[in-house]
């Protein structure tokens, strides 16, 4: 099992917005030291490139085991309609690869800390 | 001074979403402990209470430094613009009374170990 993982942001008209979720996932890269073979970013709308794109990169690279994780505060229309639509379009291209949807980010038990954390930064 | 924090959401026509903003709210009092005299939520628009309003509530609690903690993920205007609006408007009206914006949620180094966390909870 080679195992991938996918960060799933929404996608802004803003090209900053878009970078920044880039350039999060060269962090998530760097503290997910060996643990999975790839990992990419993908956007639901308005940037590329798109999850079933994000996806392809992903089974190029050899993955067969491939995480999304939703980059979302709330358990929206997006979270719960939009993103599973999109990668069951891979799943029946792909019935070979196993793709997991993880929890959407806003759920994360670490959350409280981590914004009482974000305070401390205000100096 | 008498320390209070204004966890600040986008607001969602979705009540769920609204509802989300406030159990987590509740989680942050609670990860908090003493170290805040009130901790409140306050919604950009879509859902009450507005920022003024949610800063009217803390500062009736009695504080006189409050932080406000965007819960966003990307530099939009909401968080360059809209936020900062916001607060000024009862900056002016409380002279007296210290708010600081903290940086919002999506720059927190703690974010890609958050991720990856998330990740292992889906098991």
């Amino acid at each position: 099992m080679i195992d991938a993982l996918l960060v799933v942001a929404h996608g802004s008209r803003r090209a900053e917005s878009n970078d920044e979720v880039r350039v999060l996932t060269e962090r998530v890269r760097h503290a997910a030291g060996h643990r999975f073979a790839a990992i990419e970013c993908a956007f639901l709308e308005l940037a590329p490139p798109s999850i079933p794109d994000g996806l392809a990169r992903l089974i190029d690279h050899g993955a067969t085991h491939i995480t999304v994780l939703p980059y979302f505060l709330a358990a929206g229309r997006h979270v719960a309609e939009d993103i599973p639509a999109e990668v069951e379009h891979t799943r029946r291209r792909h019935p070979g690869i196993t793709i997991e949807i993880a929890p959407y980010l806003g759920t994360s038990d670490a959350m409280p800390g981590l914004l009482l954390d974000t305070v401390d930064a205000t100096g």
